[in-house]
């Protein structure tokens, strides 16, 4: 068995690896098209920000290492630029030198990766702009801050590369700001979710310029002058082009394999292509969303190590099945975290699949031990079975955790009514006794069961009806934080006494801080016959959907 | 409807709660025999030892907010001491004067918890012999300490009580020893794991008492003299109880409910005890172990909130079913965290149910970003389909994440072939492209397709065969942490240069430190048609190993 490898990052380094590790026997060739293999790219931003100190940790492997312990033929600064699928053969291009030379394969990996995207617009090219893949690009960028010293840059792009470039040029003491077209960072999670993010980003500095785009970029008295769509230009000294990536599908389009409409190579669950004998894995590959069934793009580090296993056991005759991808994703921001599984709101309604959805702000430890901090969860559900679909969370601590805990319950295909059963880890330094995904699973669950009739904030920012607004906090709460107007204020615990002011031929919404006492307000008036609804998530999601876009 | 319920802590006050959320006329009385209810029991230790300082965040409901929010009538100093079930009434004795008295119930709860048990020994109700189950155990404690400020304390029992309350009297600043029956503290996870536990109570300088038992407690010369089955007498001046706990069952024996072998009230999925309009929830009650389906007491705070709700439930006509515990648990123990979920070793050895084990050690983050740490994981699944068995992890960060995406998956039924699949939070901060979880999956997994024959650290210990340990680490490693005798020492990288050494003849076992190296090298001895086998969880799962009970 003779195994060529396009790629020795992350697919390509864990299907050489696994391959070896099923035959001491087969010749495995890893081409590489730089000098680094299996690098962690997920590290790069955080050495340029200084968290990570040391440029070799980034190094996971060299090609040394992976030689030894995997007795790989490894061929750094090499480029396939050519595919013979007839007669089983890469044309292979030495970068130091020029020289060519055919390599016959039995079995071919693509593992070419993605690469950043950069609009076709005038002055992308310019020395000062820069995007950031791999190593000798971050190289570059820390070259660059290093001599010339830039007091300010423009990150373009608000997915995780961007966030993350924000936070490291803050890091590093240049003014920053971010230029996102649409109306929120991090694009897998919602609007409302992006709010806290979107503060956190303005409190450490960051000048957020959302709904807007970069036009053109010119080199004036030796800065950056950038050109937007809606705002003001901006001068600056340093710009990184981070609105995404593309997969690297030249390859495959020169050997006609099929490529999918966002441009990923097309693969079965075997991680097979169109074409016999060639395989591919990870960012260059469409896969299917877990939850829509529909192809999508979702370049990320896990899935792709996931594929690289499986490539190897197919190829070696251990038949393996990728199962599409939930997308699970986090990212930090300064002192939060943000992380997503499943379909987001967005994509459900772009899908025209029916969800519900509640959302829970709560500890993320008992309120009484010291350093509880409050976590904003997102779930989304099947209305007709309680099936989850996804889950949004974000906050300082603790996001990972349930972020974790619903994927896992979304590959196990769980209901809502699982996650009031579910027994996590509580003592008071941890977590609840009834913790937020419990609670979670309460409120959805309750919802389903018709005993919790909920409203969306976006249904009372709209007024789409007249009903009657009462905000059952204390006036002390409301006093700091406000109310929504026209709200009628009677704490939870006076209900019982002023229900004479409440109309019963009237819809009434109740809301509270999070939804909790909105909750045994409803269910009050509900059992004493009045037609009434709790806003989920309370004020603070309604504050949340206020503050989209700002 | 008029519901009565005994206990107005975690699962009776839930109960309350819920029932009045469902039927706003229902007649709701609470008796509590204290004069706290629904306070945060788990918190108590935390006050002790000073991390919550304020005493009234303790107190979550205060029977005044209780009433006030749920229209409860709500009787605390009230002590239940008989129930008529004929006649359904209960008989209520107030112990602030004592007048007795008979309340009717339509449908009655029972929550009166679980009370420390006191071993039958000479000396235990001397005045500085303290258990810790309320809020008057606490202050009691609290004023011990700050009036005679006491110098030295012994703690007897090693379970979550035991171990907090060492942790709180050190905080402290009193000299602090804990004795144990057994070879190792907390009794949910198994002895191996429970070392770098030992060691951390140790480090904190908690003197621990393993293998030992308090017989007789003397009071001499103001102080305590404490006699011991193995060690030498021990004097001190504090005395803490925490050997376990008991249901408390009496009032349901006199009621001629039916009880469980351990003394648990016994119950059907619904809480309904043996006798019409009777209900139980909470430590009180036996449940059914999620793992075994065997009776179990299992006195944790989130099954008792959750039984509360179920038994409202019921009780209003919405069927309900609790199912099964599976005492996920954790314990903080200074900076460490050490949980569980499902069956532990003991526990399947015990009941002689087959499976098989294997142990990671690895990062809770990406080990390039700052702050990693290990987490040591132990996994337990059925060899016949790899479903999930039981649990185990202890670390100082990531111990709660894993072990509650492990309760999720042992409740969805999921094969340690789904953890090799599963799609977790990943950026550098929060985890790795393989997180533990994954990583566990393959080791498993692996072993379940025959891929990866494995030895346990205890085969080692005891020599069971006469293999040739093969030491695959290399020798800086080795230097600083030592080797098991008499292993050979071929670093992975230069196995295949060295392969004229091992013998084809002989068993052959490879480790490394966590396992990882050991099973590269396992598959590459093995594809060469070596008779080997890899040391799970390597030479740390070894050290682990041969220091239990230490």
């Amino acid at each position: 068995m003779k195994l060529v490898i396009v790629g020795g990052v992350a697919g390509g380094a864990s299907a050489a690896a696994r391959a070896r590790r099923i035959s001491e026997t087969a010749e495995i060739i890893v081409f590489e098209r730089d000098s680094f293999i299996s690098f962690a790219n997920c590290g790069l931003p955080y050495h340029i920000g200084g968290e990570i100190q040391d440029r070799s940790a980034l190094l996971v492997q060299t090609p040394e290492s992976m030689k030894a312990r995997f007795k790989l033929d490894i061929r750094i600064n090499c480029d396939v630029i050519g595919i013979d699928s007839a007669a089983q053969t890469v044309r292979v291009r030495e970068l130091d030198g020029g020289r060519e030379y055919n390599e016959r394969y039995d079995e071919l990996v693509l593992s070419p990766g993605a690469r950043p995207i950069v609009p076709a617009i005038s002055g992308v090219d310019l020395s000062a702009v820069f995007t950031l893949r791999n190593i000798p690009d971050m190289d570059r960028i820390i070259r660059k801050i290093n001599i010339d010293a830039p007091r300010s840059a423009v990150v373009v792009g608000g997915g995780y590369i961007g966030i993350e470039m924000a936070e490291a040029l803050i890091h590093r003491g240049i003014e920053t700001t971010l230029v996102e077209m649409s109306n929120q960072l991090m694009p897998p999670i919602d609007p409302e979710m992006a709010v806290p993010l979107h503060q956190e980003m303005r409190r450490h500095g960051v000048r957020l310029q959302l709904n807007d785009a970069l036009q053109e970029i010119a080199e004036v008295d030796g800065r950056l002058q950038l050109t937007l769509k809606a705002g003001k230009p901006l001068v600056t000294d340093l710009v990184i082009m981070a609105i995404g990536v593309r997969p690297e599908n030249q390859l495959a389009e020169l050997a006609n394999l099929a490529i999918g409409a966002r441009g990923g190579i097309q693969v079965d669950r075997h991680m097979h292509t169109s074409v016999e004998h060639i395989w591919a894995v990870g960012d260059a590959i469409e896969v299917k969303d877990y939850v829509t069934g529909l192809a999508a793009q979702i370049p990320l580090a896990g899935p792709a190590n996931r594929q690289g296993r499986i490539v190897a056991d197919n190829i070696f005759g251990h038949p393996a099945e990728y199962k599409n991808t939930l997308g699970t994703g986090i990212c930090k921001v300064f002192d939060l975290a943000a992380a997503s599984t499943g379909a987001s709101e967005k994509l459900l309604r772009g899908q025209g699949i029916p969800f519900e959805k509640i959302y829970v702000h709560a500890s993320d430890h008992a309120g009484y031990y010291p350093g509880a901090t409050q976590v904003n969860l997102k779930l989304l559900f099947d209305p007709s079975d309680g099936r989850l679909l996804g889950a949004q969370a974000i906050g300082p601590k603790g996001v990972d955790k349930r972020i974790d805990v619903l994927a896992t319950a979304l590959r196990a295909q769980m209901t809502v009514f699982d996650l009031e059963e579910l027994e996590l880890c509580y003592a008071p330094p941890f977590g609840s006794a009834k913790d937020i995904i419990n609670q979670a699973g309460f409120v959805a669950s309750n919802v389903l069961r018709g005993e919790h009739q909920i409203c969306q904030a976006e249904q009372i920012s709209a007024r789409v009806d007249d009903a009657l607004l009462i905000d059952v906090r204390s006036p002390a709460e409301i006093g700091v934080l406000g109310t929504i107007d026209e709200a009628l204020n009677i704490p939870v615990n006076l209900l019982r006494a002023n229900l004479y002011r409440l109309p019963k031929d009237r819809p009434l919404v109740v809301f509270c801080a999070v939804g909790l006492r909105g909750y045994v307000a409803y269910r009050l008036l509900n059992n004493l016959g009045y037609q009434v609804r709790n806003l989920t998530g309370g004020f603070t999601t309604y504050q949340m959907v206020k503050r989209i876009g700002i």
